[in-house]
């Protein structure tokens, strides 16, 4: 998998913190019983998976990712949290190692939109699933951000990560496609859900969490692909960033984005 | 007022059946004591106006419209439904008649994005509101609205609409503006939420109203300006048509929109 947004330690901070972030508005609803057998395909870092622990602490969590770096980087995670029912271990998402059925339900946050084949790996991913079993899907969807003020070097910025992505192959618009992807790859999709951020001057702590510690490092973490790719002239990068930054300093800045969360079964039989 | 959409008779329709469409995503939370003196400013063809008195029927409205073709309308619509309580004047938004502080509260909807000065417009309806009422503001915004499947027609003809009214140097983003502009106009922002509404495969109802009775018909609507100033070419219009229906008829298509809604108070002294 080649991730538009690299490995390096501002990333690894950026995953973090973004989860925090954003914990209530992704995670509400979702929580597994004691025992459940729960895969988190692409868990990274292990940013989202600190969560499904806290709010799941007696299900058995096996967490996989491509990246060998993020899978060193999640287990020193789980060795300082000390985390019990949760292991980490390397697979391709499109080729899956574990047994038909393998597990009761599936977790995944923010991957479909870094692979070459989503329903490709939504169907290797069924398999692995009991019948009855459930997979929760979060994606976000670049298409629906908007900010004010909007600059053009600001809208160029913005534009340049969602084509660095897609000439990657990839889809950084994928949130509107869960529920058509879910059901092309054979599963029942039970929701499919806006889960937005909204935040202007009435909550400053929100508006600096997603525009300084998500959006501005996630934009600058493409920068070497979009210029490489010749996306956004250099100054005009940079103005950008600039001009994003701004959105949580002026009293006037305001900052949209919604993510997508869908829930689907596996049919039984 | 320069209105994009025009004021024909299948507008008029548009603009009753988006109301039923999207009452609940509207108007849930919005209602009115009895005895309440309330403003609503740019009511139009009394589309709204039908809900207001529905969920605060005791509530007394006063409906003003620069248009009196509009408002010829919004008369007939009162003597068939029998409201009682409602009254509908011509008034200028901009240049209001009304003596310091009649109302106690004010209701503006789809308004504010077809003015040349919404700050100015609403500086002079604080005039007359009495100190610690309230102004109900909701507006959408063209910049929130995707889909699935885009294709760059659909994407012309949608941005061709927001051009359009761009022109008229009218605001068809102004939903992300609704707190900065509150605040500049001196109100207190109590709160501002985005109201949005998503429909795919699992609410084809609702898909098929966004999609078939407010998208399509409210681009169609400005296609006359869209054509006259260039601003897309006619056979890609008419491409862009037929794929923003198409949204609705094929299985995969997904829709998301958001509209803001704030309540701002005029301070006490």
């Amino acid at each position: 998998m080649t991730y538009v947004h690299g490995y390096s330690e501002r990333e690894t901070r950026r995953l973090y913190e973004q989860a925090d972030i954003l914990e209530d508005i992704l995670h509400t609803g979702t929580a597994y019983p004691a025992g459940a057998r729960v895969l988190e395909a692409g868990c990274g870092v292990g940013g989202q998976t600190r969560l499904l622990v806290k709010r799941s602490p007696d299900a058995l969590f096996t967490c996989v990712d491509i990246s060998e770096k993020s899978l060193a980087t999640a287990r020193q995670l789980k060795a300082q949290a000390g985390f019990r029912q949760v292991s980490f271990h390397r697979e391709d998402i499109h080729r899956l190692g574990f047994a038909d059925q393998s597990f009761d339900h599936i977790f995944v946050c923010f991957v479909l939109e870094h692979l070459d084949d989503p329903v490709g790996a939504l169907v290797g991913l069924k398999r692995v699933l009991a019948p009855g079993g459930t997979i929760t899907a979060i994606e976000g969807d670049h298409g629906s951000c908007f900010w004010h003020p909007e600059t053009p070097a600001s809208l160029a910025a913005w534009n340049g990560l969602i084509h660095a992505q897609r000439n990657f192959g990839h889809d950084p618009n994928i949130g509107r496609r869960l529920t058509p992807l879910l059901t092309e790859a054979g599963y029942d999709v039970q929701r499919c859900q806006p889960a937005w951020l909204y935040a202007d001057r009435l909550k400053p702590a929100l508006r600096d969490g997603m525009v300084d510690h998500i959006i501005v490092p996630m934009v600058q973490s493409a920068e070497p692909r979009i210029l490489r790719d010749h996306l956004v002239a250099e100054d005009v990068f940079e103005q950008g960033i600039h001009d994003l930054s701004r959105v949580d300093v002026v009293d006037e800045g305001t900052f949209f984005y919604t993510w997508f969360k869908a829930v689907a079964m596996k049919r039984q039989g």
